[in-house]
């Protein structure tokens, strides 16, 4: 981590947050107390910031400087809202094309899906704020800086995003390996989200019951999986055949 | 590097080549000479090792040990021969799909593209002696051990394996932008060689003019082009539905 993306010390990251910035993650100290963190916390909450409390040796090893408990990663990216994002595309009459990424915690697998993604003309990347790989320099070149054009959207919890997708018209299309459906045989002319699971666990049970169909990429010899991003490729790049014949 | 796949010392490289042993490359001091170098060279030349003249102090960077001013690198795969593929394939009634990677440089590219095409049922993946990413132990990691398991060929001249390729009834197929033929609308169903270009310059021109046809991956955003490994697997699940359909 570069130190040019670390804010330390209480007033520092409250002013941040105060100026809003778009923060990654939080680090504070476990024993951390006093009004000033009072202040804090009070700020984090309402903002679904990623917090983790942390031991100060943690701490320490990131700054010498004097964090007082408290270390901030600002984001490389704006993220925007997924609530403001799909009423607009349907006001300008397109049909939205939305991919949820559910845990895919690998850098480099994040920068390449979104590049896709923008390469494929995506609306929005939506992703939970606990549990997602970072938006970190490291994201941001693999992407070859896709991530700062494509919107990148940020759920407290995926669940109700994903339900709120569901709601507003959109057809929930998990990729997953738990079914013998065909994802060739799919059709994805209807408003769409796709949903890409973690690189070791797949989709969570609850958004994979969520979910209008599920549909898999056949493999034929004996690894049993594609690469996350190459899997998203392959259903992106589908929808947009799909939808260009239609 | 780990320091498990080097070899160094003149005796101890050339026993490792006399037993057959696979080389990603040898680094030899630029101002080599005598009696046991002149066997070594005589040893490596036939067998498409790329070799590098480094100076000195390279070498020593790489070990403090005695390395007489060689040091070889093992691969962590076995190649094969492609001459000894094709022909294997028609017997056994195949349809042959060959993965060729001109120039693909990048470690993390050349294992995705092999796990893809593991995945994808690739009959073997072609590059070149030089210029090519290393079969290293990143490489097979991010394959998920698929370098282990589908044939890699090296081919000393790529122009001329790829001519192989094409005088034993292969399709020869370019994946580049250098074309408005949609890569969806073109048939993969005769025996079949896709070919990928490097991460930066695409294919070489001596190969796209060997190619039968190009086929393009459409690009709606503002980003140039796809990770190549996200197109190769896009173009290879093409080719698997468009077999399966027929």
């Amino acid at each position: 981590m570069k130190e040019k993306n670390m804010i330390f010390g209480l007033r520092s990251v409250i002013e941040a947050i105060n100026a809003g910035k778009d923060i990654d993650k939080i680090f504070i100290r476990r024993e951390l107390g006093g009004d000033l963190a009072k202040e804090l916390f009070a700020k984090i909450r309402p903002l679904q910031i990623p917090v983790q409390r942390v031991p100060l040796e943690k701490l320490n090893r990131l700054t010498m400087k004097n964090h007082q408990g408290v270390i901030a990663f600002l984001s490389e990216i704006t993220y925007q809202d997924i609530t403001s994002i799909i009423p607009t595309l349907y006001e300008e009459g397109k049909t939205p094309f939305v991919v949820v990424l559910d845990g895919v915690t690998d850098v480099r697998n994040f920068g390449a899906i979104a590049r896709s993604c923008e390469c494929a003309g995506v609306d929005a990347i939506l992703v939970p704020a606990r549990g997602a790989a970072a938006a970190n320099a490291d994201a941001v070149k693999t992407s070859a800086g896709a991530l700062h054009i494509i919107p990148v959207c940020r759920a407290e919890n995926l669940v109700n995003a994903v339900k709120y997708l569901k709601d507003s018209g959109l057809k929930i299309v998990a990729v997953t390996e738990k079914t013998e459906n065909l994802y060739s045989t799919e059709d994805y002319n209807a408003p769409l989200a796709l949903v890409m699971g973690a690189e070791d666990e797949g989709i969570s049970p609850e958004i994979l019951r969520l979910c209008n169909t599920r549909v898999s990429i056949p493999v034929l010899g004996k690894i049993q999986s594609l690469n996350v991003s190459v899997a998203a490729g392959v259903l992106m790049y589908k929808v947009i055949e799909n939808r260009v014949k239609n």
